[in-house]
């Protein structure tokens, strides 16, 4: 994975990153694409989110605060992408947490084509159709082959499905990867995890091969992560750093620590 | 009050806590439920509202930037919680700055079963009647006594209350308790009330005296604070330390600094 | 321009500042108002815009993640601040990116008599009628006499306007002031742009010359803004210094760095 190559042409043709996001982490998912040296913008009015999306060079949709109202608004800016053949990266945030949050996953994936769908353990597993149930927008214990079940649920709906953890798994039904890179500070923080689904679509504007584009991403805030963690006192100290890290990182730090894999 | 159990406790248990809350603060009171090891969720759709709160071990409601239909998802949620016992703090964000947010306080209270009522003084003086305006959602000054203002509230409606200010108070009606940590940076910082009613909840979701509950919560952020004031420049160094501090505080901490005391 | 003494005013008299804008920096824009010694509050719901409005002493309006509804209570909340004179700032966030926030905008401008336009140099040529394209909510190159421009603008809508950029323009169409002041590191953060018409609201609150309260507002942020660069590593320390910085910065620092010129 050519992560220094996807890192110089983000910060050389500054994608614009459409988000329609939750109210909890939005500022954090604006922040770490600008932090990247991207623009992003997030809109989710009805009468423009087809607009915002067809100027975009990805969209990151994600339902930590789901209403009808936005997923509608999802949906539009979905289609629109899909028409211009823009990636679209959907956050299935809090699947398995209640039947709404279900019902609209299937929505959208049945109306809009997702290039990559991005959760943990117990939401991507939800979406397979697995009986798991997520604890709000934290995972639960799956107790299954994840790799395996990623891979059925991209041959499924052919596109690149990761599910993050320990150990990220990043697949397209054929080429898997595990991004091995990450710290245990990362879940102490509200929001990385949906910063994660931005750097995915950031990475997915510039590159065209998803299953690369999102192991690059992780690889990258992953190692920010670990460098973050060496010099921080506490989380809100952590987090400051790794948004400081993630401005500057490049291909000479990531060929030194990246840690991707093929399963 | 055992500050240090109900530390560890929720550290075991990692309760979920589901707020329905404001666009301001909503990042900082996940995270500082997060901070605490416990498990923050935001959901606030009334087609979810309901579900997440029975998933819940507390739910905490916030008034900030309330509209007619977050409030309706509010009385879902607290409906729910109600008819599984699961405790609720209520943060009467801004009542007596508009009637709007006077009638909706009072729509709620009438409503669901409050477990826990907390406010800065004139917030709370208005929803117990007095006739103070709150300048915004920044205390006013009420010119009551405000330990005999807040335990008559407690009575009428069967509930603690929670006054923050210089000195906290808590009561139920029969025992109260006034923790007298804290520092002035505290006000320099957007959200301070919002995390305190966040942390409030995370107590409650493991305690079940909602006095103590309380008055732990209230310990805890104002050592917390004072704690972070020693080495902190400005706010928003003081607010990163804060959070850092939160995260790893436990008993031995609390017992040197913590000033609780009977009213 | 003496923003020493308005800093003090702020200071002393702490106005309250009324928000209704985005969900994304909407954090952000409520602390620099509490960093700079006055009370922000945010409030949205159509029942109560107007009745906040009518209680702050100016009212920031911004279009950064617009809805219909929003949109109408930001008309009602600034209808009810002219009647009192009470001044509005209105940030065009994304104005010249759809139609939708081209239409919004035309609507607010109609039905408000904003006190001060603010932009950047896109967004504020698509507001005085240019055929330019905002990508997302990042400025575009405009091609034109900025000044000339800002200048017409004024006249033609009878209100100060306000470009920010490198060097930022202040005018009432008569009297015009360049803000010289600013670092690039400001560009790497979301939310700085938002924050400026914050900070403008809250000089205007205090200030009756909206010329002088804009430029005195820039000159404190740009001021902060080289200050935080001198001592920060990355975006995420820069933010963090910058509202340090704010919350203490007074006269003699601004009279030593203050760069600013009539145009």
């Amino acid at each position: 994975v050519e992560t220094g190559r996807i890192l110089k042409k983000i910060k050389k043709t500054k994608p614009l990153i459409h988000h329609i996001t939750n109210w909890v982490t939005i500022y954090d998912c604006a922040n770490i694409v600008k932090a990247l040296g991207a623009s992003p913008v997030m809109a989710h009015a009805g009468e423009e989110a087809a607009d915002m999306a067809r100027m975009a060079q990805a969209v990151v949709l994600n339902i930590g605060t789901l209403t009808e109202e936005v997923v509608r608004s999802m949906i539009l800016a979905g289609k629109a992408a899909n028409k211009k053949k823009i990636p679209v990266v959907l956050d299935v945030c809090g699947a398995g947490a209640t039947k709404f949050r279900d019902d609209k996953c299937a929505e959208i994936l049945g109306s809009v084509k997702v290039g990559i769908i991005k959760g943990n353990a117990s939401e991507v597993a939800r979406i397979a159709g697995e009986n798991v149930a997520t604890k709000g927008v934290d995972a639960a214990d799956v107790g299954k082959d994840l790799v395996k079940l990623a891979k059925a649920l991209a041959k499924a709906r052919g596109c690149a499905v990761v599910i993050t953890g320990k150990e990220d798994i990043v697949t397209d039904g054929k080429k898997t990867l595990l991004v091995k890179n990450g710290h245990e500070m990362m879940s102490c923080v509200v929001g990385t995890g949906c910063m994660a689904a931005s750097l995915i679509g950031t990475f997915a504007a510039v590159d065209k091969d998803p299953v690369e584009a999102a192991a690059a991403a992780l690889a990258v805030f992953g190692v920010a992560g670990e460098l973050a963690a060496r010099i921080s006192k506490g989380p809100a100290s952590f987090k400051e750093k790794l948004f400081d890290i993630i401005s500057v990182i490049e291909g000479k730090t990531m060929r030194n620590m990246q840690r991707v894999e093929k399963a």
